[in-house]
Protein backbone atom coordinates (compact mmCIF):
# COMPACT_ATOMS: atom_id res chain seq x y z
CA UNK A 1 0.00 0.00 0.00
CA UNK A 2 2.50 3.01 -1.37
CA UNK A 3 0.44 5.26 -2.77
CA UNK A 4 -2.30 6.16 -0.25
CA UNK A 5 -2.95 9.69 -0.45
CA UNK A 6 -1.52 12.83 -1.51
CA UNK A 7 1.17 15.70 -0.82
CA UNK A 8 -0.55 18.63 0.19
CA UNK A 9 -3.13 19.00 2.16
CA UNK A 10 -5.84 22.34 4.01
CA UNK A 11 -7.46 22.90 6.55
CA UNK A 12 -9.37 26.18 6.57
CA UNK A 13 -10.71 25.90 10.56
CA UNK A 14 -8.28 25.94 13.03
CA UNK A 15 -9.30 27.27 16.66
CA UNK A 16 -7.72 26.10 19.78
CA UNK A 17 -10.30 26.59 22.62
CA UNK A 18 -9.37 28.53 25.49
CA UNK A 19 -10.55 26.33 27.96
CA UNK A 20 -11.22 22.96 29.41
CA UNK A 21 -13.73 21.12 31.93
CA UNK A 22 -11.37 18.83 32.45
CA UNK A 23 -7.52 18.27 33.09
CA UNK A 24 -6.53 15.26 31.90
CA UNK A 25 -4.69 15.17 28.26
CA UNK A 26 -7.66 13.27 26.78
CA UNK A 27 -10.72 15.29 27.17
CA UNK A 28 -8.33 18.71 27.41
CA UNK A 29 -9.81 21.08 24.46
CA UNK A 30 -7.22 19.88 21.67
CA UNK A 31 -7.25 20.74 17.68
CA UNK A 32 -5.69 18.19 16.02
CA UNK A 33 -4.46 17.21 12.62
CA UNK A 34 -4.36 13.00 11.89
CA UNK A 35 -1.91 12.15 9.55
CA UNK A 36 -1.35 8.51 8.09
CA UNK A 37 1.31 7.61 6.41
CA UNK A 38 0.50 4.00 4.59
CA UNK A 39 3.58 4.04 2.85
CA UNK A 40 7.00 2.41 3.07
CA UNK A 41 9.10 5.73 3.09
CA UNK A 42 9.07 8.00 6.00
CA UNK A 43 7.11 11.16 5.83
CA UNK A 44 8.48 14.72 6.23
CA UNK A 45 6.13 17.16 6.75
CA UNK A 46 5.33 20.93 7.31
CA UNK A 47 2.65 22.61 8.60
CA UNK A 48 2.20 26.07 7.86
CA UNK A 49 -0.35 28.39 9.82
CA UNK A 50 -2.06 31.26 8.45
CA UNK A 51 -4.19 33.87 10.56
CA UNK A 52 -6.14 36.64 10.23
CA UNK A 53 -4.00 40.02 10.67
CA UNK A 54 -0.53 38.58 10.92
CA UNK A 55 1.89 36.82 8.96
CA UNK A 56 1.96 32.71 8.72
CA UNK A 57 4.12 31.06 11.08
CA UNK A 58 6.16 27.83 10.40
CA UNK A 59 6.98 25.36 8.97
CA UNK A 60 6.52 22.89 11.70
CA UNK A 61 8.33 20.00 10.65
CA UNK A 62 6.91 16.99 11.35
CA UNK A 63 7.97 13.02 10.47
CA UNK A 64 5.86 9.89 10.27
CA UNK A 65 7.43 6.82 9.94
CA UNK A 66 6.85 4.56 6.87
CA UNK A 67 3.30 2.43 7.63
CA UNK A 68 2.50 4.74 11.11
CA UNK A 69 0.33 7.18 12.02
CA UNK A 70 0.77 10.37 13.65
CA UNK A 71 -2.03 12.55 15.66
CA UNK A 72 -0.30 15.94 16.20
CA UNK A 73 -2.18 18.68 18.41
CA UNK A 74 -1.48 21.71 17.15
CA UNK A 75 -1.46 22.46 20.95
CA UNK A 76 1.55 20.70 21.02
CA UNK A 77 3.33 22.55 18.33
CA UNK A 78 6.19 24.82 20.17
CA UNK A 79 8.66 25.37 17.29
CA UNK A 80 9.06 28.33 15.59
CA UNK A 81 6.21 29.59 18.21
CA UNK A 82 2.98 28.01 20.16
CA UNK A 83 -0.10 28.24 18.27
CA UNK A 84 -2.31 30.64 20.39
CA UNK A 85 -5.06 29.41 22.06
CA UNK A 86 -8.76 31.52 21.11
CA UNK A 87 -7.47 32.57 17.52
CA UNK A 88 -8.88 31.55 14.07
CA UNK A 89 -5.88 30.13 11.97
CA UNK A 90 -5.99 27.68 8.71
CA UNK A 91 -3.29 25.33 8.08
CA UNK A 92 -1.69 24.07 5.19
CA UNK A 93 0.15 20.72 5.98
CA UNK A 94 3.58 19.50 2.98
CA UNK A 95 4.82 16.00 2.54
CA UNK A 96 7.07 14.82 0.60
CA UNK A 97 5.21 11.51 0.17
CA UNK A 98 1.55 10.93 -0.15
CA UNK A 99 0.15 11.37 2.93
CA UNK A 100 -3.68 11.19 4.48
CA UNK A 101 -4.61 14.01 6.47
CA UNK A 102 -8.08 14.64 8.58
CA UNK A 103 -8.97 16.83 11.12
CA UNK A 104 -10.52 16.65 14.77
CA UNK A 105 -11.59 19.42 17.30
CA UNK A 106 -12.22 18.18 21.16
CA UNK A 107 -14.02 21.00 22.49
CA UNK A 108 -14.30 20.71 26.62
CA UNK A 109 -15.28 24.11 27.32
CA UNK A 110 -18.59 22.80 29.07
CA UNK A 111 -19.38 20.29 31.14
CA UNK A 112 -20.05 17.74 28.12
CA UNK A 113 -17.24 17.33 25.23
CA UNK A 114 -18.32 18.49 21.18
CA UNK A 115 -16.27 17.25 18.69
CA UNK A 116 -15.63 17.61 15.06
CA UNK A 117 -14.25 16.56 12.50
CA UNK A 118 -13.34 16.26 8.20
CA UNK A 119 -11.00 15.09 5.74
CA UNK A 120 -8.61 17.99 5.11
CA UNK A 121 -8.59 19.27 1.41
CA UNK A 122 -6.58 17.32 -1.20
CA UNK A 123 -4.77 20.00 -2.34
CA UNK A 124 -1.63 18.79 -4.29
CA UNK B 1 1.97 27.96 -1.89
CA UNK B 2 0.20 30.20 -4.41
CA UNK B 3 -2.38 27.59 -5.97
CA UNK B 4 -4.04 26.10 -3.01
CA UNK B 5 -7.20 25.37 -3.24
CA UNK B 6 -9.92 26.18 -5.98
CA UNK B 7 -11.97 28.72 -7.16
CA UNK B 8 -16.26 27.78 -6.47
CA UNK B 9 -17.37 26.24 -3.35
CA UNK B 10 -21.00 24.74 -2.19
CA UNK B 11 -21.90 24.24 1.02
CA UNK B 12 -25.87 22.59 0.75
CA UNK B 13 -25.79 23.13 4.81
CA UNK B 14 -26.70 26.26 6.41
CA UNK B 15 -28.73 27.25 9.66
CA UNK B 16 -28.39 29.40 12.31
CA UNK B 17 -29.95 28.08 15.34
CA UNK B 18 -32.16 30.97 16.80
CA UNK B 19 -30.55 30.84 20.46
CA UNK B 20 -27.75 30.18 22.42
CA UNK B 21 -26.69 29.48 26.33
CA UNK B 22 -24.29 31.89 26.15
CA UNK B 23 -23.85 35.42 25.75
CA UNK B 24 -20.23 35.39 24.92
CA UNK B 25 -19.26 36.14 21.07
CA UNK B 26 -17.17 32.72 21.46
CA UNK B 27 -20.40 30.37 22.73
CA UNK B 28 -22.86 32.13 20.69
CA UNK B 29 -24.63 29.62 18.83
CA UNK B 30 -22.83 30.39 15.04
CA UNK B 31 -22.27 29.49 11.32
CA UNK B 32 -19.36 29.91 9.64
CA UNK B 33 -17.52 29.65 6.36
CA UNK B 34 -14.19 29.65 6.79
CA UNK B 35 -11.58 30.87 3.89
CA UNK B 36 -8.19 30.54 3.46
CA UNK B 37 -6.14 32.55 1.10
CA UNK B 38 -3.20 30.88 1.10
CA UNK B 39 -1.55 32.95 -2.19
CA UNK B 40 0.45 36.00 -2.84
CA UNK B 41 -2.68 38.00 -4.53
CA UNK B 42 -5.60 39.17 -2.17
CA UNK B 43 -8.89 36.60 -2.69
CA UNK B 44 -12.21 38.64 -3.91
CA UNK B 45 -15.06 36.95 -2.59
CA UNK B 46 -18.82 36.28 -3.30
CA UNK B 47 -20.97 34.49 -1.72
CA UNK B 48 -24.86 33.95 -3.00
CA UNK B 49 -27.16 32.24 0.00
CA UNK B 50 -30.37 29.95 -1.54
CA UNK B 51 -33.24 29.23 0.47
CA UNK B 52 -35.89 26.91 0.29
CA UNK B 53 -39.04 29.03 -1.15
CA UNK B 54 -37.54 32.42 -2.27
CA UNK B 55 -35.34 34.10 -4.55
CA UNK B 56 -31.23 33.84 -3.26
CA UNK B 57 -30.09 36.76 -1.66
CA UNK B 58 -26.36 38.18 -2.62
CA UNK B 59 -23.56 38.30 -3.38
CA UNK B 60 -21.99 39.11 -0.07
CA UNK B 61 -18.65 40.25 -0.91
CA UNK B 62 -15.49 39.28 1.02
CA UNK B 63 -11.84 40.15 0.48
CA UNK B 64 -9.31 38.04 1.97
CA UNK B 65 -5.80 39.63 1.78
CA UNK B 66 -2.81 37.21 0.94
CA UNK B 67 -1.87 34.54 3.27
CA UNK B 68 -4.00 35.18 5.65
CA UNK B 69 -7.67 33.23 6.77
CA UNK B 70 -10.82 34.66 7.41
CA UNK B 71 -13.44 32.79 9.66
CA UNK B 72 -16.78 34.42 8.35
CA UNK B 73 -19.88 34.68 10.43
CA UNK B 74 -23.07 34.02 8.49
CA UNK B 75 -24.56 35.68 11.66
CA UNK B 76 -22.40 38.80 10.86
CA UNK B 77 -23.28 39.49 7.01
CA UNK B 78 -25.53 42.38 6.48
CA UNK B 79 -24.87 43.71 2.88
CA UNK B 80 -27.17 43.30 1.43
CA UNK B 81 -29.32 41.73 4.01
CA UNK B 82 -29.26 39.72 7.52
CA UNK B 83 -28.67 35.93 7.24
CA UNK B 84 -32.47 35.01 8.74
CA UNK B 85 -31.68 32.99 12.23
CA UNK B 86 -33.94 29.45 12.68
CA UNK B 87 -33.76 29.17 8.44
CA UNK B 88 -32.75 26.63 5.72
CA UNK B 89 -30.19 28.18 3.93
CA UNK B 90 -27.15 26.70 1.03
CA UNK B 91 -24.41 28.71 -0.10
CA UNK B 92 -22.11 29.02 -2.99
CA UNK B 93 -18.71 31.06 -2.65
CA UNK B 94 -17.04 31.99 -5.67
CA UNK B 95 -13.15 33.67 -5.66
CA UNK B 96 -10.74 35.20 -8.29
CA UNK B 97 -8.43 33.04 -6.60
CA UNK B 98 -7.94 29.65 -5.45
CA UNK B 99 -9.09 29.69 -1.46
CA UNK B 100 -10.19 26.58 0.59
CA UNK B 101 -13.72 26.68 1.99
CA UNK B 102 -14.98 24.89 5.22
CA UNK B 103 -18.08 24.47 7.12
CA UNK B 104 -18.51 24.59 10.79
CA UNK B 105 -21.40 25.10 13.25
CA UNK B 106 -21.21 25.99 17.04
CA UNK B 107 -24.94 25.05 18.34
CA UNK B 108 -25.34 26.06 21.98
CA UNK B 109 -28.68 26.30 22.13
CA UNK B 110 -28.47 23.73 25.03
CA UNK B 111 -26.70 23.37 27.62
CA UNK B 112 -23.30 22.08 26.51
CA UNK B 113 -22.68 22.84 23.00
CA UNK B 114 -22.23 20.90 19.77
CA UNK B 115 -20.32 21.20 16.98
CA UNK B 116 -19.91 19.67 13.34
CA UNK B 117 -17.86 20.82 10.19
CA UNK B 118 -16.46 19.44 6.42
CA UNK B 119 -14.56 20.47 3.87
CA UNK B 120 -17.04 22.39 1.75
CA UNK B 121 -17.23 20.67 -1.88
CA UNK B 122 -15.36 22.34 -4.62
CA UNK B 123 -17.55 22.93 -7.30
CA UNK B 124 -15.20 25.03 -10.32
CA UNK C 1 -24.82 29.63 -12.14
CA UNK C 2 -25.62 26.40 -13.46
CA UNK C 3 -23.32 23.80 -13.23
CA UNK C 4 -22.47 23.66 -9.44
CA UNK C 5 -22.18 19.98 -8.75
CA UNK C 6 -22.73 16.43 -9.58
CA UNK C 7 -25.32 14.05 -10.36
CA UNK C 8 -25.08 11.18 -8.01
CA UNK C 9 -24.36 11.40 -3.97
CA UNK C 10 -23.50 8.57 -1.65
CA UNK C 11 -24.01 8.38 2.17
CA UNK C 12 -22.74 5.56 3.71
CA UNK C 13 -23.54 6.90 7.05
CA UNK C 14 -27.69 6.37 8.14
CA UNK C 15 -29.48 6.59 11.42
CA UNK C 16 -32.64 8.27 12.95
CA UNK C 17 -32.00 8.28 16.83
CA UNK C 18 -35.23 6.58 18.32
CA UNK C 19 -35.43 9.07 20.93
CA UNK C 20 -35.22 13.08 21.93
CA UNK C 21 -35.12 15.10 24.32
CA UNK C 22 -37.08 17.95 22.87
CA UNK C 23 -40.66 17.57 21.05
CA UNK C 24 -39.86 20.97 18.92
CA UNK C 25 -39.42 20.31 15.51
CA UNK C 26 -35.75 22.22 15.51
CA UNK C 27 -34.67 19.81 18.31
CA UNK C 28 -36.28 16.52 17.76
CA UNK C 29 -33.57 13.99 16.44
CA UNK C 30 -33.08 13.89 12.54
CA UNK C 31 -31.32 12.98 10.15
CA UNK C 32 -30.94 15.40 7.18
CA UNK C 33 -29.81 15.22 3.37
CA UNK C 34 -29.48 18.80 2.15
CA UNK C 35 -29.67 19.32 -1.49
CA UNK C 36 -28.74 22.60 -3.12
CA UNK C 37 -29.81 22.97 -6.42
CA UNK C 38 -28.10 26.70 -7.87
CA UNK C 39 -28.87 25.71 -11.32
CA UNK C 40 -31.67 27.02 -13.83
CA UNK C 41 -33.73 24.15 -14.07
CA UNK C 42 -35.95 22.18 -11.81
CA UNK C 43 -33.79 19.30 -10.10
CA UNK C 44 -35.84 15.57 -10.73
CA UNK C 45 -34.14 13.81 -7.55
CA UNK C 46 -34.65 9.85 -6.45
CA UNK C 47 -33.19 8.71 -2.98
CA UNK C 48 -32.96 5.14 -2.93
CA UNK C 49 -32.14 3.58 0.45
CA UNK C 50 -29.68 0.37 1.73
CA UNK C 51 -30.32 -1.44 4.90
CA UNK C 52 -27.68 -4.03 6.51
CA UNK C 53 -30.19 -7.02 6.03
CA UNK C 54 -32.87 -6.55 3.59
CA UNK C 55 -33.80 -5.10 -0.04
CA UNK C 56 -33.07 -1.58 -1.11
CA UNK C 57 -36.41 0.58 -0.63
CA UNK C 58 -36.89 3.54 -3.00
CA UNK C 59 -36.96 5.68 -5.25
CA UNK C 60 -38.07 8.69 -2.74
CA UNK C 61 -38.88 11.19 -5.18
CA UNK C 62 -37.96 14.90 -4.50
CA UNK C 63 -38.37 17.63 -6.65
CA UNK C 64 -35.99 21.07 -5.71
CA UNK C 65 -36.48 24.24 -7.94
CA UNK C 66 -34.04 26.31 -9.66
CA UNK C 67 -31.96 28.08 -7.22
CA UNK C 68 -33.42 26.92 -4.14
CA UNK C 69 -32.44 24.27 -1.24
CA UNK C 70 -34.43 21.34 0.29
CA UNK C 71 -33.41 20.11 3.77
CA UNK C 72 -34.84 16.83 3.85
CA UNK C 73 -35.76 15.08 6.78
CA UNK C 74 -35.07 11.07 6.30
CA UNK C 75 -37.31 11.14 9.40
CA UNK C 76 -40.40 12.79 6.62
CA UNK C 77 -39.55 10.15 4.16
CA UNK C 78 -43.08 8.11 3.81
CA UNK C 79 -43.55 7.29 0.07
CA UNK C 80 -43.12 4.09 -0.70
CA UNK C 81 -42.58 3.25 2.81
CA UNK C 82 -41.42 5.52 6.38
CA UNK C 83 -37.71 5.22 6.91
CA UNK C 84 -37.46 3.13 10.44
CA UNK C 85 -35.49 4.58 13.13
CA UNK C 86 -32.71 2.75 15.33
CA UNK C 87 -31.73 1.20 11.99
CA UNK C 88 -28.60 1.33 10.13
CA UNK C 89 -29.01 2.53 6.22
CA UNK C 90 -26.83 3.84 3.79
CA UNK C 91 -28.42 6.47 0.43
CA UNK C 92 -27.85 7.18 -2.81
CA UNK C 93 -29.19 10.25 -3.86
CA UNK C 94 -29.73 10.59 -8.30
CA UNK C 95 -30.53 13.73 -9.87
CA UNK C 96 -31.32 14.84 -13.71
CA UNK C 97 -29.18 18.07 -13.26
CA UNK C 98 -26.27 18.98 -11.06
CA UNK C 99 -26.77 18.88 -7.28
CA UNK C 100 -24.64 19.71 -4.25
CA UNK C 101 -25.43 17.18 -1.17
CA UNK C 102 -24.58 17.50 2.24
CA UNK C 103 -25.70 14.75 5.30
CA UNK C 104 -26.53 16.51 8.15
CA UNK C 105 -27.41 14.69 11.68
CA UNK C 106 -29.07 16.31 15.11
CA UNK C 107 -29.12 13.72 18.02
CA UNK C 108 -30.92 14.95 20.98
CA UNK C 109 -31.49 12.36 22.71
CA UNK C 110 -29.35 13.03 25.94
CA UNK C 111 -29.55 16.48 27.78
CA UNK C 112 -27.63 18.24 25.23
CA UNK C 113 -27.80 17.74 21.40
CA UNK C 114 -25.18 16.47 19.23
CA UNK C 115 -24.53 17.63 15.75
CA UNK C 116 -22.67 15.87 13.10
CA UNK C 117 -21.90 17.02 8.90
CA UNK C 118 -20.29 15.67 5.94
CA UNK C 119 -20.41 16.34 2.34
CA UNK C 120 -21.92 13.50 1.11
CA UNK C 121 -19.76 11.64 -1.96
CA UNK C 122 -20.00 12.54 -5.39
CA UNK C 123 -20.32 9.03 -6.97
CA UNK C 124 -21.29 10.37 -10.54
CA UNK D 1 -26.70 1.49 -9.53
CA UNK D 2 -23.79 -0.79 -10.30
CA UNK D 3 -20.34 1.65 -10.41
CA UNK D 4 -21.07 3.93 -7.05
CA UNK D 5 -17.81 4.79 -4.94
CA UNK D 6 -14.39 3.51 -4.88
CA UNK D 7 -11.87 0.77 -4.17
CA UNK D 8 -9.45 1.91 -1.61
CA UNK D 9 -10.45 4.46 1.09
CA UNK D 10 -8.43 5.88 3.89
CA UNK D 11 -9.40 7.73 7.13
CA UNK D 12 -6.75 9.33 9.14
CA UNK D 13 -8.60 9.39 12.21
CA UNK D 14 -9.35 6.65 14.98
CA UNK D 15 -9.83 6.64 18.37
CA UNK D 16 -12.15 4.38 20.19
CA UNK D 17 -13.39 6.33 23.59
CA UNK D 18 -12.01 4.18 26.97
CA UNK D 19 -15.43 4.37 28.39
CA UNK D 20 -18.96 5.56 28.33
CA UNK D 21 -22.19 6.52 30.18
CA UNK D 22 -24.37 4.29 29.47
CA UNK D 23 -24.24 0.68 28.79
CA UNK D 24 -26.65 0.35 26.04
CA UNK D 25 -25.19 -0.49 22.49
CA UNK D 26 -26.41 1.96 21.11
CA UNK D 27 -25.11 4.78 23.69
CA UNK D 28 -21.97 2.90 24.00
CA UNK D 29 -19.14 5.48 22.67
CA UNK D 30 -17.89 3.67 19.43
CA UNK D 31 -16.01 4.30 16.36
CA UNK D 32 -17.45 3.05 13.18
CA UNK D 33 -16.68 2.52 9.45
CA UNK D 34 -20.14 2.53 7.35
CA UNK D 35 -19.61 1.24 4.19
CA UNK D 36 -22.21 1.18 0.98
CA UNK D 37 -21.96 -1.83 -1.20
CA UNK D 38 -24.85 -0.19 -3.86
CA UNK D 39 -23.73 -2.74 -6.65
CA UNK D 40 -24.70 -6.33 -7.66
CA UNK D 41 -21.90 -8.49 -6.73
CA UNK D 42 -20.89 -8.90 -2.91
CA UNK D 43 -17.81 -7.02 -1.54
CA UNK D 44 -15.08 -8.81 0.18
CA UNK D 45 -13.54 -5.89 1.72
CA UNK D 46 -10.14 -5.75 4.15
CA UNK D 47 -8.93 -3.52 6.55
CA UNK D 48 -5.37 -2.60 7.68
CA UNK D 49 -5.29 -0.31 11.09
CA UNK D 50 -2.34 2.05 11.34
CA UNK D 51 -0.44 3.01 14.81
CA UNK D 52 1.63 5.82 16.21
CA UNK D 53 4.29 3.05 17.20
CA UNK D 54 3.91 -0.35 16.16
CA UNK D 55 3.66 -2.35 13.11
CA UNK D 56 0.28 -2.26 11.23
CA UNK D 57 -2.09 -4.77 12.03
CA UNK D 58 -4.60 -6.68 9.62
CA UNK D 59 -6.29 -7.93 7.22
CA UNK D 60 -9.99 -7.53 8.69
CA UNK D 61 -11.79 -9.05 6.31
CA UNK D 62 -15.46 -8.09 6.16
CA UNK D 63 -17.67 -9.20 3.15
CA UNK D 64 -20.69 -6.61 2.47
CA UNK D 65 -23.73 -8.30 -0.19
CA UNK D 66 -24.76 -6.52 -3.12
CA UNK D 67 -27.31 -3.97 -2.17
CA UNK D 68 -26.21 -3.81 1.52
CA UNK D 69 -24.49 -1.92 4.29
CA UNK D 70 -23.26 -2.66 6.81
CA UNK D 71 -21.88 0.10 9.77
CA UNK D 72 -18.80 -1.55 11.47
CA UNK D 73 -18.24 -0.78 14.74
CA UNK D 74 -14.23 -0.91 15.26
CA UNK D 75 -14.72 -2.20 18.69
CA UNK D 76 -16.27 -5.45 17.71
CA UNK D 77 -13.75 -6.29 15.24
CA UNK D 78 -11.12 -9.39 17.12
CA UNK D 79 -9.58 -10.99 13.84
CA UNK D 80 -6.43 -11.22 13.74
CA UNK D 81 -6.45 -8.76 17.40
CA UNK D 82 -9.12 -6.61 18.93
CA UNK D 83 -9.01 -2.80 18.13
CA UNK D 84 -7.37 -1.30 21.53
CA UNK D 85 -9.42 1.86 23.25
CA UNK D 86 -7.96 4.95 24.21
CA UNK D 87 -5.24 4.44 21.20
CA UNK D 88 -4.83 6.76 17.94
CA UNK D 89 -4.97 4.34 14.71
CA UNK D 90 -5.89 5.08 11.29
CA UNK D 91 -7.21 2.63 8.92
CA UNK D 92 -7.46 1.89 5.19
CA UNK D 93 -9.95 -0.14 3.71
CA UNK D 94 -9.37 -1.58 0.64
CA UNK D 95 -12.42 -3.91 -1.53
CA UNK D 96 -12.42 -5.84 -4.89
CA UNK D 97 -15.80 -3.72 -5.86
CA UNK D 98 -16.72 -0.08 -5.66
CA UNK D 99 -17.71 0.49 -2.32
CA UNK D 100 -18.58 4.31 -0.54
CA UNK D 101 -17.02 4.74 3.44
CA UNK D 102 -17.86 7.03 5.84
CA UNK D 103 -16.54 7.62 9.58
CA UNK D 104 -18.56 7.84 12.39
CA UNK D 105 -17.52 8.52 16.08
CA UNK D 106 -20.26 8.51 19.07
CA UNK D 107 -18.20 9.41 22.23
CA UNK D 108 -20.11 8.88 25.50
CA UNK D 109 -17.59 9.42 28.06
CA UNK D 110 -19.51 12.72 29.07
CA UNK D 111 -23.26 13.13 30.18
CA UNK D 112 -24.22 14.10 26.56
CA UNK D 113 -22.71 12.19 23.87
CA UNK D 114 -20.71 13.93 20.69
CA UNK D 115 -20.53 12.91 17.65
CA UNK D 116 -18.24 12.91 14.18
CA UNK D 117 -18.94 12.15 11.02
CA UNK D 118 -16.63 12.53 7.46
CA UNK D 119 -16.53 10.38 4.30
CA UNK D 120 -13.39 8.45 3.90
CA UNK D 121 -10.50 10.09 1.85
CA UNK D 122 -11.50 7.87 -1.64
CA UNK D 123 -7.61 6.93 -2.58
CA UNK D 124 -7.77 4.55 -5.05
Amino acid sequence: MSEVGRRVWAIAEGYIPPASSSDTRELTSHETVCILNAGKAPAHIEIMIYFADRAPVGPYKIEVPPERTSHVRFNDLKDPAPVPVNTDFSSVISSDVPIVVQHTRLDSRQAALALLSTMAFPAG
